[in-house]
């Protein structure tokens, strides 16, 4: 087994200087490069400041310096993180340093990136004898520094034998699920598995958000009154441990200094623009929907939230068509004041509900995927790998989902591409539909915003329904593009047209 | 000027095989060619049972004997059009035939193609000094046989001088817009107009499928009613002359033997499965989902209703999954019964402000494409041509949009990319907001599935909202990710990420 006690690393950003200081304190000498000297300087200040990773990370201004400081001895590949912004970014920072790297070179390219990207860069890198590995790296920066989840993908010899073994030691850990790193599979799998975990989390985000919102707006809450609620959900049943809700608990009670409660709270004085899908620094969301409506996977929640992360970036344009249009302001549900207890109950099951909406969009995604492209993913794994440290964290949905996967991949049959055709699953979801709809209702009434949250409501109706109203759309296509159709007679169960045209009207 | 008079067409489906008929209508000989011979065969039959094409559709077996039969003299351009499924059959018509073409050569792509395949082949066939013009025929196949609405997009020369004449004489007339072509402009921009077209349809038809389940489900509505209405909607005001609507009365009052009513209605026995998206025969749903996701535009209609045709298709899963969740069936909604007429004017208003979100989403994407591209597509010039002969056809909304759109081309600033922003568009939108939500309410309430009304709804509160939910979205993002945000007393109007972070939680 090899055992690193080098590491280069690219990017001194918050998620590649945290980890800089991770590796220190794993007892690896860290050699660290950025474009920002800055940056670099700043991570090995904070090095030196602690006892346990004093003197282990250098800062260096040139890449071949840089490249020759992590040598291994010669019977070692020399291993070599980026941590920098998809895309151009890191083709240039590869097409850079490509005079300076030898054969079994190992690149771990810990950003978000588009899995297609990363699978012409295993080409690339393979013509000179080098690993790259496309290296998903959940759970923000304080992750990071504590240990991600972490979800690499590419050359298996190379991932079981020498990356596994080291990133085994500096990755999260969970109680039940133990190192939250696995081999997910061949190519571009390991940042596709980051991509949709990231798609889940804008649902979860949206949903968090309208249910906040909810709390603050419709029923008056102040910000501590939600901080508890949050706090108080994220210890019991089926949002025990959830990370959004848990830090959710924590924002909401944040005041500027300190528990000093005359200080105001944080969260009076941000702004509601979410910016980062719009100005490309975080392509996952968008890249999420694409694969989702390529995959032919419905993905409403992942795509409602996603429309309003876009929208909110936009506030000039809000602000005017506001004055234009006056439309109704969220207000006050007076009526709910003398049931309080019961409809935040109803909050809490209407948040897991569509939560578990947005992992089944996901997890489905992924799967299919996994199939399409004979990753042999193992979806039991990627449950395991986001029980800690990564940012969809929920403790409860992964107690439900990881035994139906393990027991799909037992079986040894067709990989389980819907979750919602287990019975566990369609238990809750039975169980807390009501509580959604009484939610959605209560928000349209009193004019929330609530995309995500009715998004999950009509996904669940129509992924189960018999008798679709697209019977209508099909004929309306039927008229004017002969698409044909099946006869309800016919029972067909085949995903394929029906035989059936009717001469609407005569070309 | 040249005049054609001498075409190829190489495929015979509904598409092809009815414009071979126009043409020939139109004095053409034209030389058909598919690798199904009989249908070829069907196609030359139905023309030479009329006088008017009699003997001017010839068919062909072979490309070589085909692509010789159309040449037109020797100083005229030789011209073909494709009528063939996008993707790998088109790329492998054009290798079969590239061998025979001839530098001067103008092919003209009428399938509804990815755009970005049209610009790859554009400069394939450049090589050979053959023009291809990814040219978007809307309107099905009654309009193929009529005149349809044309969006060609391609080398202005050639469009301007050669093509656009010719296609005036066969294309569809409207009214008050006239000849339904234009030069939409360079590359793929003529496919992109008919792919957002279609994403347009497919917003719209999931609208106007949930009103018909709502009046036939909650309000107990017989076939023959329900066409009543839609067919009296379509004969006044917001949905005057409105395509869908339109033949949406004709569908649901036809019986199987003319008028007979004890024959039955042709819509019972259909099947709820809408299959072209799942099955790739139909790419446009997909390719508008995804370019709006990348190009930053909400378009959260257009998507929920390509999740609902999605989920629709997969009718073994969704039987399989009612079975296991047994959710509320959609109900009649008793309390409804003394007040239908308003509950349908309601409706109404629901269904045009619904297809006015659709429309705008769809606008919004092409403008801002056609903006970052370069295109200088003529907006006004999309509406015009859109006002007959295709499915999006809206009198009321072309009234609406044509002016905005010719008055901001006229003024020579930066173009209208969101509509949303026009007073005459906000005050539609002001005036019937109320009756979409009053009409989601009793939808969900009865548990009707309404995915692309619901959307609608919760994307004019959010595009419109100056207070969003989003703040809290920010906070989260900011704890974990350190994204940092702007400042409410800012007032930062920029599309950019705020300069503040605040340390949540120490690494």
């Amino acid at each position: 087994m090899t055992e690193f006690t080098r590491i280069g690393i690219i990017g001194a950003g918050s998620m590649g200087g945290n980890m800089s200081l991770l590796f220190a304190e794993h007892n690896l000498h860290v050699s660290l490069y950025d474009v920002k000297s800055k940056s670099v300087q700043a991570v090995v200040e904070m090095a030196n400041e602690n006892d346990k990773t004093r003197d282990k990370v250098t800062g260096y201004q040139d890449y071949e310096t840089f490249l020759q400081s992590f040598d291994n001895d010669k019977h070692q590949p020399r291993l070599l993180l980026l941590s920098i912004t998809h895309g151009h970014p890191t083709d240039e920072v590869l097409a850079a340093i490509r005079q300076y790297l030898n054969a079994g070179d190992i690149i771990l390219d810990g950003g978000n990136e588009w899995y297609l990207d990363t699978e012409r860069r295993q080409k690339e890198m393979d013509e000179l004898g080098v690993y790259f590995i496309g290296m998903g790296v959940s759970g923000g920066y304080q992750s990071a520094r504590r240990g991600a989840s972490i979800s690499p993908g590419g050359n298996k010899e190379i991932l079981d034998n020498v990356i596994l073994p080291f990133l085994r030691t500096v990755c999260a850990k969970s109680e039940k699920g133990g190192e939250c790193v696995t081999n997910i599979g061949p190519g571009g799998s390991g940042h596709y598995v980051k991509m949709v975990h990231n798609g889940i989390e804008q649902g979860m985000l949206s949903i968090v958000c309208e249910a906040w919102d909810i709390l603050h707006t419709l029923l008056g809450f102040s910000e501590d009154d939600i901080g508890h609620i949050f706090t108080d959900w994220s210890k019991k049943s089926e949002l025990y441990n959830n990370f959004l809700i848990s830090i959710g608990g924590e924002i909401c009670t944040r005041h500027y200094k300190g528990n000093d409660p005359s200080s105001g709270h944080i969260l009076d004085d941000i702004e509601d623009k979410v910016v980062q899908d719009a100005d490309n620094t975080e392509g996952t969301g968008v890249w999420s929907v694409q694969e989702a409506a390529k995959a032919h996977i419905s993905a409403p929640t992942i795509a409602a939230a996603h429309f309003l992360r876009v929208a909110s970036s936009n506030r000039p344009d809000r602000i005017k068509f506001d004055k234009l249009v006056k439309l109704e302001k969220p207000r006050l549900a007076a009526d709910l004041q003398m049931k309080t207890d019961e409809f935040i109950e109803d909050l809490r099951g209407a948040v897991y509900v569509s939560f578990l909406a947005s992992f089944a969009q996901g997890c489905n995604l992924i799967a299919t995927t996994s199939h399409a492209k004979k990753w042999n993913i193992h979806m039991s794994e990627v449950i395991r790998i986001w029980r800690a440290g990564c940012i969809v964290q929920s403790d409860y949905i992964s107690d439900l989902l990881q035994p139906l996967y393990i027991d799909n991949e037992k079986s040894n049959g067709e990989p389980l591409s819907n979750i919602l055709l287990s019975k566990s699953v369609a238990v809750d979801i039975g169980k807390y539909y009501p509580a959604l709809k009484r939610v959605v209702l209560v928000a349209i009434e009193h004019g929330a915003s609530v995309p995500a949250l009715t998004a999950s409501l009509e996904y669940f109706k129509y992924v189960s329904s018999t008798d679709l109203p697209t019977t209508f759309m099909e004929a309306e296509l039927d008229y004017f593009g002969a698409h044909s159709y099946d006869l309800k007679s016919e029972h067909a169960m085949d995903i394929k047209k029906g035989p059936h045209h009717y001469e609407w009207k005569r070309p």
